[in-house]
């Protein structure tokens, strides 16, 4: 399994919209890549390692799929229609990273 | 549901045993979180989002707990002898975050 995670870095006049994330990007996403993915997580930065500290990422957004193929196979088709989406609720560039899931 | 996610950089010299990690560390973090802890997962990074580039992580690990109260209360009395594990895995620093699961 490997786990493709958009990191939407934190910082001064980062915007991010995660209700529009979560009830519009992501069901999108979702209907996009269908049967291909696999599973999905959002999560939103509340702070770093000390409490109070700001988080270094203001929200994180991870797809599952079942090979780097897969993924690649099903995201290609709909890269513009999902890149393009991000503009709607954020501001920040993400950080991409695909990984192989271990645990 | 919380997560806290501990984020270890790639970069030239990074090194990081992923078998110490997954044989060794996380089940200690396990046995010392205790009840607390609700679920747990690692990632290994494999590339960035261009098939090829290079992960901006080499490794993430995730601890899931009920709340930011909780993570604290098991976390505080075994913070160091976990931190201190660390560098028996990697020569990297952690950037450690602290997120509200949203999905």
């Amino acid at each position: 399994m490997i786990k493709v995670s958009a990191l939407y870095p934190n910082g001064p006049g980062s915007r991010f919209d995660m209700t529009y994330y979560l009830t519009k990007h992501m069901p999108m996403v979702q209907q996009k890549l269908g049967s291909a993915l696999k599973g999905s997580a959002v999560e939103g930065g509340l702070s770093g390692g000390q409490p109070g500290s700001p988080p270094t990422f203001v929200a994180m957004g991870h797809l599952l799929f079942d090979t780097v193929e897969s993924f690649q196979h099903a995201f290609g088709p709909h890269a513009e229609a999902i890149l393009g989406d991000i503009p709607n609720f954020t501001n920040t560039q993400p950080t991409v990273q695909v990984s192989e899931v271990k645990l």
